[in-house]
């Protein structure tokens, strides 16, 4: 994300018992071998692979140019090797190859070479090999995110050429998507959705639960909510959630504020963004996990932790009951840059109170839940009357009094509207121009429908949104998508895009919940 | 070099025995790290180099764009690491770097990333590199011949630059400078040719005599036997030479003739390329190893392959006893395209015929001694009959009848002139157009001016053509110079060429002959 959400001058505070407690929870891998579904050769200007001659790949080889796509036939998390051998007259060069992964078809053709986004180039996903000696096991050191090898051979010499024998990749991840809890469906776009999301979430379950395989790979706390809670329903991995949350309980400011995210190599250390919508999630986080594990003694250790992220939070509410001063602090809600997030981060805010009231009943803190209950009913009454636009009958947010989706779906979630009444307020922001633009917000958004009754139009949205990704080439779900214009991105290229990202996992839980799959760990 | 001479449908006849004394004798190497004596940024445009400040270095670091460039002092054939650190926020992305190998300062400046020229790009010293987690010691596992290892910041992120720290390189060969036998002189000029003749040969000698750290990196004959020659009045290390003759005899084509060039790895093997003048000069390169060695049972064992090249040799020889039939066979004298080769290889059958004469003589063959004896005189008198032109007063070659330093040099040391007309007919061609391009020639025309008695034109050759590199910033003696055109390069582009070369070592033989160093190992 982005450097703007930089906190200066933060001092990590490192509890090493909770670290502890998290290192001893990373989970054993599930390693599996893979070999292509196909090996196709590019043929030069057109967009165009034909499968290679006999000749071609046993006698002929490969030489200056060619380029050689391995498609494995699915997106996965994985590591890639192969035997390069030369033919023709005794290697007299080293072999010179450039390896490039790719999520999706179309990044085969695309030519990354001039990208400048504010993004680091450095997550484009190739390496530039010299092999000096064939015949070479190559075992490339660093994981991808990829469906596609695209070997593009640099040179070799004018005496030889060189083939690839045993290409394969070992597929990594923490679980196995065979084991994810069956979604009783019979409607096939459904059913292909619930695949997708499996995968999207086994993918970015490794040591910890990556916001994606192949950018950023590492572990955000709004994500990780999201993530939770589909585990719950699919793989059930109990551990590495705990693990998750004493990484970052583990791991606060100066001011027991909990980062944004944290990183896990070489030792655990919290990175220096903080996002107070974030920070917040870590309480129904632990609510969460507690109604799906009946961890008892984790919730009780963390839940002081949960709690001070209240008080971080309450510190930048009014006397009018309404929180003020962005720019103090930073939160995220969707990654539109035109989006005024007064109005969520409200109800962000109303919504967590409620979930610290659950918290404080779980662990018998009847002081501390009366402390919650008024503080959200003073909330909820203070956004209804500052936030409420009786004549538009919407929720506004900021002086500008913008209308967006999200601070509707944020006060649904909240609670402040409910039923109909809800129904219809999302009813009137359809058309509304400040566009919903992750995955991470639409998921809230068919949350909000599901909360208003809107178990339909729920489905029609995962069909329309999710299997859209589907129709446009998704096996795993997207980090951005946006139908209307597919190349979008955030960085200034879709080159840097991640195809496969955890925050857009959700339907997989979303579709669980509404056929009735149990919950419990 | 090149394709053409690559001799099609080649067996490779493998003497296991010999390929076992060769094997039993890989030296151990010697290994020695060093660090940079200046560390320097590239400030940009201009070719100017500036020393970083302390800031830089320690606190600020480096991100997207910078350069910096780390100066070892000399030119080595090394492994190179570093560890690598980042500054400012935590690491949020891979860092990419992109590194770079130069043995001469003006290579810091080249672009060579359109290098199009025929021998391969893969030889170009350079590496892209992807750092996912800092600190990370990088220990690169290729070797590289440089004095400079230039670091680009490809990218890192907004957050974090890096920083480079206990940067190293470590120098390997199968001899120490040091241990080199001095040459006694107060001449400061021929004491650097010495020095960096010296260093330019320690280069090369790794687990087999190489003819170039950069490129190709392998065993080739010609080049050895200048390279033997060289080491027995320096480092006199008579197991490297005895490997390489036993790598050269165990790997013969179908006809017993031995390869231009053999591979060491993954198990020895030879090259397709064979060269006529190469195969011959196993027979002086054996009888020089006697003569330094009095490894009598060596010799004996080789000696019937060395003789057979003879017999290869012949079959070109007409019955007016001059080589015919160049096309048949390949032979390389020079890297000059515009020479006519027939005088010179013509030249080198009678040369090689002494040595062969000599190798009878050793091993005890009168019978054979007598051959060879008049087969030499038999091709001498045709050679004159055939290549002199009485009214130029030169050897010519060809059906063109062209004139060349080439063919006068090789006749001088085929022993067809002697003595003052000689060193006249050198006087004759010092204008010729036809060139000597390589520093390989220049050797051999130095040793036909020693061989004419002029003693102090040999020195004025040795200090104008290895002491012009030297003034042009070589402190290891180059593949290539020509003092009319230093960017000159037979491949199309100077970015290709090998600036640590083993055919011009030799000015460390040459300078201890005349100054009367013993020769014993």
């Amino acid at each position: 994300m982005s450097v703007n959400w930089t906190m200066k001058q933060t001092k990590m505070l490192k509890n090493e018992n909770y670290i502890r407690k998290a290192q001893a929870l990373i989970p054993n891998l599930y390693y599996r071998k893979e070999t292509p579904v196909s090996c196709l050769e590019y043929d030069g200007a057109e967009k165009n692979l034909t499968v290679p001659g006999q000749n071609k790949e046993k006698q002929e080889g490969y030489g200056k140019g060619d380029r050689i796509v391995f498609d494995f036939g699915e997106n996965h998390a994985a590591y890639f090797q192969f035997t390069c051998r030369s033919v023709g007259s005794p290697q007299d060069a080293p072999a010179f190859l450039h390896i490039k992964f790719c999520e999706l078809e179309k990044e085969i053709w695309e030519d990354c070479s001039d990208y400048n986004g504010w993004i680091s180039k450095a997550w484009l996903q190739e390496e530039w090999l010299h092999i000096d000696e064939t015949p070479s096991q190559i075992n490339m050191a660093r994981r991808y995110a990829f469906r596609y090898a695209v070997i593009t051979v640099l040179d070799t010499s004018r005496k030889f050429h060189v083939i690839f024998e045993d290409v394969e990749r070992t597929a990594v991840s923490a679980v196995r998507t065979e084991d994810a809890v069956p979604l009783p469906t019979d409607d096939p776009l459904l059913k292909q959705i619930d695949e997708v999301s499996v995968r999207t979430l086994a993918n970015c379950m490794q040591t910890v639960f990556e916001d994606g395989p192949k950018r950023d790979r590492r572990l955000w706390l709004g994500d990780l909510r999201l993530q939770a809670l589909t585990n719950y329903r699919t793989f059930q991995n109990r551990d590495l959630v705990k693990r998750c949350l004493y990484l970052f309980a583990g791991l606060q400011n100066q001011d027991g504020m909990i980062p944004a995210c944290v990183f896990e190599r070489p030792e655990p250390h919290m990175d220096d963004t903080f996002l107070l919508d974030y920070a917040l999630f870590f309480i129904p986080l632990l609510v969460e996990y507690y109604e799906h594990t009946s961890d008892f003694d984790t919730v009780a250790e963390l839940a002081p932790h949960a709690l001070h992220q209240l008080e971080l939070a309450m510190q930048y509410v009014n006397s009018e009951g309404i929180i003020c001063a962005e720019g103090e602090y930073h939160c995220f809600i969707d990654w539109n840059e035109k989006l005024d997030k007064q109005c969520s981060m409200q109800a962000v805010l109303i919504y967590c109170l409620e979930s610290a009231r659950k918290l404080c009943l779980l662990i018998r803190d009847p002081k501390q839940e009366a402390v919650c209950t008024d503080r959200k009913e003073q909330l909820l009454a203070a956004a209804r009357r500052t936030f409420w636009d009786s004549r538009q009958q919407v929720f506004v947010s900021g002086q500008a009094r913008q209308v967006s989706p999200a601070s509707q779906v944020w006060m649904i979630l909240a609670g402040a509207v409910q039923g109909q009444e809800a129904a219809e307020l999302l009813d009137r922001v359809s058309d509304c121009p400040i566009l919903m633009v992750t995955p991470y917000m639409h998921h809230f958004y068919v949350q909000a429908l599901l909360l208003s009754g809107e178990r339909q139009k729920a489905i029609r949205h995962l069909k329309g949104y999710w299997g859209g990704m589907i129709q446009a080439g998704a096996d795993t779900f997207w980090e951005l998508y946006n139908p209307e214009n597919p190349e979008e991105s955030p960085y200034g290229s879709a080159c840097i895009n991640s195809y496969c990202h955890a925050w857009s996992c959700t339907p997989a839980w979303l579709l669980r919940e509404m056929h009735g799959v149990s919950n419990s760990v």
